[in-house]
């Protein structure tokens, strides 16, 4: 590692050299964002060269420090690192900067780049994974670590820009983050009072390390963010403390550009060859030469990996020695790191006792049912609320709370920050040895969304709990009755959405979430009660299925299909008995999840919904938006495309059309519709 | 109005008959949130009271100060306030509180209760709502006023809790307003110490104080929150700041519910009969009776609107001198607030020029060339972007830019604030005077979902620019590339989403988003460019149309439709010019917007889409989910339900399938499987 006491001029073109390898990258590919890249060059090689323990040929080291780009459009700054420490990147990969199928995308892509520790690009989201990912530290710390023997011991770093500090989720993981003093989180704030429209002036006066201090936070500023010492100095004395550390470090974006450097025009555009040529004559480098880096360059960064190698031997030395005196600890440590579920959580799901339930509640009732069932199997499961535990019900009780005097208490509070727990849900997940969950009201999914999206983008198995899933919710009115809820979440590409009609249904979503490895999986419960139906359960990990049949002997079909997901389906079960009892064949088919019924192959679909069967009535309390795949032009849908209101529950229900006579009603036009 | 110098017994009473009527409220419902309403009880009488200009006989004068009820699940604390000023709510509705159809639903909601002035109940929106209101009469107040004329001269006030400062939107408008110095904005923040999970130290231990004196607010504590007189005095010292004003008031959740104060408890469900009992006894009310207020509390009230009267009085005849002397300007007051269009923008929509366009063009910059055209004619449209400006081509050119030395200027800057940004929005069009637009990245409507759901549900005609609207945005990756989004959004009911195919369907859709006001517009465009359609424009009026018809003899029919939105349509007329060389005739529907399309009469939409030809094929840049509608069971749809990749946006189409050989092959097996 270099050391403020040893710097020269080497380490200015070391610096130069991922400015100059930046600016190339943008300038081939005619996109992309140099300002940042040449502004912080100097402090992130600081820390990847000065502060960081980190080994490319281990780049997946489990106690590694981390470093977060939460400032991700700067992607080609952490791009010439990587090539620079030899992470895999060559210089034909920086060449193809943005380029179709590349290892070097616009934006850091989590398991794509290695060395690239999660996706970024939207701005704040990497401060609140920076969080995630201090708070699993300081759990699995806790956890595992024994005296002499810390083998959970590790720094996240997080670099970020104006952007990030104006978007409301970092404010609420700051603000957390202050909370749980997470001594190892150490925040480097880029500052170079320049923003995409101009001046931070305009628009963001505030002071940054005064809120920050009011957020008990441990702050610091370096007024030249081209003195690595200072950078250096800055970062041990945040390593002194327990608070989360802010580093405030004063750059100029597009340092070195002569005629751009300070200005706008330095964020998010090539900056031209004749500027990079004036660049490299000031720093010596060969002016018309592209991807160039000084061969004294290139072995210093040589000579920093081999230096690294002795932390990561020292570590594998003491867990070995810990494996030796603390088996089952190490054990444990181990299989917390695995994504495999446990034999104990394959022994309780397939055990009947799993599965069989009589008693009429709420879905919301049903899962915490299941999820205590699962929680001492799946041991490194946590989660938690934003301040809505009583309601959500996605407490474990074998697991204690979470307080900074109790560190390895695994039921989180999130406190009213939806956002932030959403992605720092992703920031523990990442970081592994930890299987994170969070819970809200389904309408406030809204509030998370973005961070959602980065759980389907980055495959994160994170399961979002959420409930009050419908017009269910009654007296809260339209401002929390979701409506179009379900369909914006079953939109997101590989996002999977259950919401079970009971409790069976509920247990089965519950396995699925735990299994489900490569894609994240909300369950949407209710607030009201449900009954049992027989025959629910395990038929539901198809995603959808024939709950309940009658097929018509003339046509060897049935009249009509009813669909359903949810409370909705107990509906088409009593409206099947009364069209029964009228001489008409019912299917009722509950579809708790699209996505999951989607894959499955194609003729199970079409047993399920034969194509020719065009009679279909859909049934859910939300949006018929996206319904139309299986009901197609002929069918019909009740549904809910307008806002709710304020009532008892049943009264809304009532008022949309939700009652047997209905469904019989709409049934049966359809039967003759169709006919 | 009550002075701090006269405060008796009365007034104590007063603030304890609003305590026992939002019990009462509660009890009676048996559903809803009894603790800020007790707690913050005296806070808000005093504020309603003793400083607030505002008369019931006149709820929509236009110069009334404005009360953001923030905590809106307090909302039995507004409606009690209400019905003792007189408002309009009797005993019975307090009776009917959260019932189906009363005036007194679970949050408050606009233009539904007389006296509420915005929807509120989702955390955190009412603070960036309320300043809103106060950068909305900052401007109009600069532009309207005259020397001796203040007839723009009223406050903000907002109530909130530790719920609404813990969300990310909350801190996002705080910043802005102190750059902003919005100086008659004045928060009142309840800090009663309690949250859902328990105390605040749990997860909620910032100063706040500090972090809003480092937002550069002015900043109080009153120490005790039924000190009325301490609350008076607070509110006529942050009235003589330039900067927005923070009174943190400390008071108890739950006050004057002897076993429940102080608790989690008291904070969302029914205190019981027997403590609401105990609670009037203590008040000195008769314990058993319900919707009890004193006579002489009665009288108070009604003593209070008689004075409140001169105020409205006076200002009226302000404005009538106002009228006399300033004639044009008196003009311009009342037209900006009116809804109605000018003439000016009916004469520019009426006239050819406005639809007849040539050039090959991004419809981002259609819409900024559009923009600029209707701009004048609205003038008191205004808006801006996240930090966007230079790439949402929002920015209206005859405007200038409001900055704190030129509070006239109508192009806005919000930083990197999406969510504030978009409940900004929704605060300065229910303030009224203003018609504002939001503009930005389409991938981050995910930001600002939240509050565009509000926009519609509060029926506010707010527009929102989203540009860079597909895979189209190309090297900046899967992070940038709106998938879902469109999905995401013609899902909430009332919103419409306007996605046009040229120059000339944006014209038609700038002409749509001024003209309906009832509902907020999206307006979606690309960011590469896209040719002039000839036939495009006025008929996208529809929703949906037949850009280009080719019927096959022989069944009087096309024998395929196909069907897109935005830059696909260009795709669906260049395949239809092959299949027509080939033999096969192609009807080329472009659907701009699926909202207004479902608006037209049925005949209409079966011409277009006739029942019979389900030969139906779809592209767009975009989830497939919501499509089925137009295609149904039989139908096929060139979509993307993955992510996108970094990567140039034409081999991303490409590889997506959007090419005239895939279109012109899928529509062939098409023709050939529904045969």
């Amino acid at each position: 590692m270099i050391k403020k006491e040893n710097l020269s001029d080497l380490n200015v073109q070391a610096v130069n050299a991922i400015r100059t390898l930046s600016a190339d990258m943008v300038q081939k590919a005619n996109s992309g964002h140099p300002g940042t890249p040449l502004g912080a060059a100097a402090a992130t090689y600081a820390i990847w060269a000065g502060a960081m323990k980190h080994n490319p040929l281990n780049p997946r080291w489990f106690d590694r420090d981390r470093f977060v780009l939460s400032a991700g459009h700067a992607s080609a700054l952490i791009y010439s690192i990587l090539h620079l420490f030899g992470y895999g990147l060559k210089i034909e990969d920086l060449k193809q900067f943005r380029q179709k199928g590349s290892l070097t995308p616009g934006h850091p892509e989590y398991e794509h780049t290695t060395g690239v520790e999660i996706t970024t690009g939207p701005l704040g989201q990497g401060i609140a994974n920076a969080v995630g990912f201090a708070w699993a530290e300081k759990i699995l710390e806790a956890k595992f670590n024994k005296p002499e023997f810390d083998i959970v011991n590790h720094y996240t770093y997080a670099l970020c820009g104006d952007g990030c500090l104006m978007e409301g989720i970092s404010a609420e993981a700051i603000s957390l983050a202050g909370t749980l003093k997470l001594g190892k989180l150490i925040l480097l704030y880029d500052s170079n009072k320049i923003t995409i429209e101009g001046s931070t002036d305009l628009a963001f006066t505030e002071n940054v390390v005064e809120r920050f201090k009011a957020c008990d936070w441990h702050t610091q500023i370096v007024a030249d963010g081209n003195d690595i010492a200072a950078i250096l100095s800055a970062v041990e004395i945040a390593k002194t403390t327990d608070k989360p550390s802010l580093i405030q470090i004063n750059t100029k974006i597009g340092f070195g550009a002569p005629n751009k450097e300070g200005k706008p025009s330095a964020h998010g555009e090539p900056l031209g060859e004749d500027e990079i040529e004036l660049m490299k004559e000031a720093f010596g480098f060969p002016p018309q030469e592209h991807f160039f880096v000084p061969k004294e360059v290139q072995a210093h960064f040589a000579e920093l990996v081999k230096t690294s190698k002795v932390q990561i031997n020292e570590w594998q030395l003491l867990l070995s020695h810990y494996q030796e005196k603390y088996h089952d600890e190490y054990e444990e440590f181990m299989a917390w790191q695995s994504e495999i579920p446990s034999t104990d959580f394959a022994t309780l799901v397939a055990d009947d006792s799993y599965w069989d339930y009589k008693e009429t509640t709420a879905t919301r009732l049903s899962s915490e049912l299941i999820l205590n069932k699962i929680s001492p199997t799946v041991p490194n499961l946590l989660g938690g609320s934003a301040d809505l535990a009583p309601s959500t019900k996605a407490v474990m009780k074998d697991k204690e709370y979470y307080t900074n005097d109790n560190p390895t208490g695994l039921n989180l509070r999130f406190g009213v920050r939806e956002h932030a727990m959403a992605a720092i849900a992703n920031g523990m997940m990442v970081h592994g040895g930890l299987r994170p969950y969070v819970a809200g009201f389904f309408v406030f999914s809204d509030y998370m969304k973005p961070a959602m999206r980065l759980s389907a983008l980055m495959k994160l198995p994170v399961i979002y709990i959420m409930t009050h899933d419908s017009i269910g919710v009654g007296e809260d009115g339209p401002t929390h009755q979701p409506v179009e809820h379900l369909a914006a979440l079953r939109s997101i590409p590989n996002f999977t959405v259950i919401r079970p009609c009971d409790t069976q249904e509920t247990a089965a979503a519950w396995a699925m979430a735990i299994t489900r490895t490569t894609s994240p999986t909300a369950l949407i419960l209710t607030r009201q009660n449900l009954p049992i139906l027989p025959g629910s359960g395990k038929a539901s990990f198809k995603g959808g299925y024939i709950l309940y049949d009658d097929i018509n002997p003339n046509t060897g079909l049935p009249d009509v299909a009813l669909i359903a997901s949810g409370s909705e389906v107990h509906l088409m079960v009593e409206a099947q008995k009364v069209l029964r009892t009228e001489g008409f064949h019912a299917r009722v088919v509950s579809m708790p999840s699209f996505e999951i019924f989607e894959e499955q192959p194609a003729d199970y679909k079409d047993f399920v919904l034969p194509p020719i069967l065009r009679a279909r009535l859909a049934a859910e309390a939300g949006s018929s938006f996206g319904w139309h795949k299986y009901i197609g032009l002929d069918g019909d849908i009740i549904s809910i495309d307008s806002f709710g209101e304020s009532a008892p529950a049943n009264l809304i229900f009532e008022e949309h059309g939700f009652t047997v006579e209905n469904v019989v009603d709409r049934a049966k036009k359809l039967i003759e519709k169709t006919k």
